[in-house]
């Protein structure tokens, strides 16, 4: 198993991509190629003397795409970048995966253009993993696509279900449609028209409608949404979180020497709470759909990020996410239909 | 100033229902009128020996709605219920302003049934303030409407912009749309189109898009939403704040002495932290759009929660927001050309 790692994507790269690609291969035991610089990755890597015992190679490629760039515009001129790069090594069948925590809008980009998609899947989805403390709930899509009709939902329900069993270990996912209510009847059009068609479905275990309550609920796994929809409860989650940290770190710097002797006692229970709701201890977010294992991981991963991305890919690959999604497509007719046209 | 209050809406009426009022009685010095089992709410009110001495009188009503009933069907049915009755009061002019914790479907029905629309305004829309630590973001719509038209928007954006105004006293309000990305260019069909357009209103202060994280980052005093969105993320928020605080308890409960010893030096200031974050100290969300003052209250309200929410009927009525809102529509040609048709 070879994993492409985009090196310079993200806000640590190169340094804690380099440090996760080291630690991921001496727990997972899996090659890893980071991509990018080789000037810089070798000066990262140096800091490890025993770097050149675990299976890690650099391959050099000479551009970087910024955050800031047009996806599109970036993928295409930028042919020696580390992001489109890792993604050919994948075409190539030299890696068998790859991860970049760099611009979501190129990864995606780079991974449509070189991998294509799965046959019957119209548009590749982003399933983030949202830490419950016991767990984690699906979210999917969460930023890919918007305008989605009512049957990217069904492909979308359809590739999470199989990512929750392939991944994370859950036997028949509990699939949810992300709506204002519970009834069948409530909702806008997608989501009353994509209600029946989930309903058919043989291959999810579908539950019927979540309310935004239930994706850090605990009862159900993969949560369906319209990305517009996924990418702003994840930027609203991300916002929330760090507002309150600052408050509650404003609360005990007023609160006085009892406050602050609280607070250094409670601390080491803090932290675990803190790791317990920690997205990087869920890796990365695969971008499903595409014919091939494509991770993205957050733009402000650290090593412990990147570390939890390869071994989601490592899962990924063993587990044949892309033959599983092939088997299913050809189960659902509605979607075995589509394939054929 | 007189407010009809519906004493039998609401997980803990008519007990917190009437707590609030006597407490509002007493600070805010208007005339409270509590609808509903004259009964029950007299039982309540004799808790407090003076209450008499407040300007507080009952109106009986012989019904109530509860919260699982068919909005439309059960407004039109339950004539003599509390919530039914307490708009009626106000439609008659016996009172100024109506609040109720009860259904917020049947609300809002009652509303535009008894009170109706200000001429302009095709959907009143419910403007929730969200805490963020040092005062709040309105988010709006909260989830009365959904697959808005963009006008629809134009028009949550004027009123949110005066609410804000009138009620929070903040000054040339920034008002935001809610989008997955900061440039014009990005969003979904809906968001496209209504971008243009609140980019030209004259009335507000339309500062472009504001992402998921923005809701609670203070840089943003109005947020509007279509109510699909707006309500899955005040749902998320209220799921996320529940998971969070059962985890936390956990990692205590399991941390040992100096975990809880921690726990308890720290609760004074954790307290205070609640509070700047507690949405019982905002008061309702009002349905901005209706001819009339019509707050909603959260359905779990407490006693400060219903005080909160008098609080914010009486700055409604004083500051004369339905007047306001007129004015701007007037001042704003898209929509003064709306309310000819």
């Amino acid at each position: 198993m070879r994993i492409a790692l985009d090196a310079m994507g993200g806000d640590y790269a190169p340094e804690q991509i380099v440090a996760g690609a080291i630690d991921a291969a001496r727990e997972f035991g899996c090659e890893i190629v980071l991509v990018g610089d080789q000037e810089k990755i070798y000066r990262e890597l140096n800091k490890y003397p025993d770097w050149n015992k675990l299976k890690i190679s650099v391959h050099h490629a000479t551009e970087v795409i910024e955050m800031g760039e047009h996806p599109v515009a970036a993928v295409r001129k930028k042919k020696d970048s580390s992001l489109v790069v890792a993604a050919q090594l994948a075409k190539k069948g030299e890696c068998d995966a790859v991860i970049s925590a760099g611009s979501t809008g190129a990864a995606v980009t780079s991974a449509l253009f070189t991998l294509g998609r799965i046959a019957g899947i119209d548009r590749p989805t982003i399933a983030t993993p949202i830490p419950t403390g016991h767990g984690v709930t699906l979210l999917m899509d969460s930023g890919a696509n918007v305008d989605s009709k009512p049957r990217h939902l069904v492909q979308s329900a359809l590739m999470g279900s199989i990512y929750s069993e392939c991944v994370f270990g859950i036997k028949k996912p509990r699939v949810g449609l992300l709506n204002i209510g519970e009834e069948a009847t409530k909702g806008n059009e997608q989501v009353l028209n994509t209600y029946p068609l989930l309903n058919q479905m043989h291959t999810i275990n579908f539950k019927g409608n979540a309310e935004g309550r239930d994706i850090t609920g605990g009862s159900f796994d993969v949560v369906v949404c319209d990305g517009f929809v996924g990418n702003i409860v994840l930027k609203f989650a991300e916002g929330l979180a760090k507002t309150l940290l600052k408050l509650m770190r404003e609360a005990i710097m007023k609160g006085g020497l009892l406050a602050k002797v609280g607070a250094l006692l409670l601390s080491p229970t803090l932290k675990k709470f803190a790791q317990q709701i920690d997205y990087a201890e869920y890796g990365g977010a695969p971008l499903l759909g595409v014919d091939g294992c494509y991770i993205i991981a957050h733009g402000s991963s650290n090593a412990k990020a990147i570390k939890s991305a390869i071994g989601v890919a490592c899962e990924y690959v063993k587990q044949d996410v892309v033959s599983r999604i092939r088997e299913n497509i050809e189960k659902e007719e509605m979607l075995a239909d589509d394939r054929e046209k």
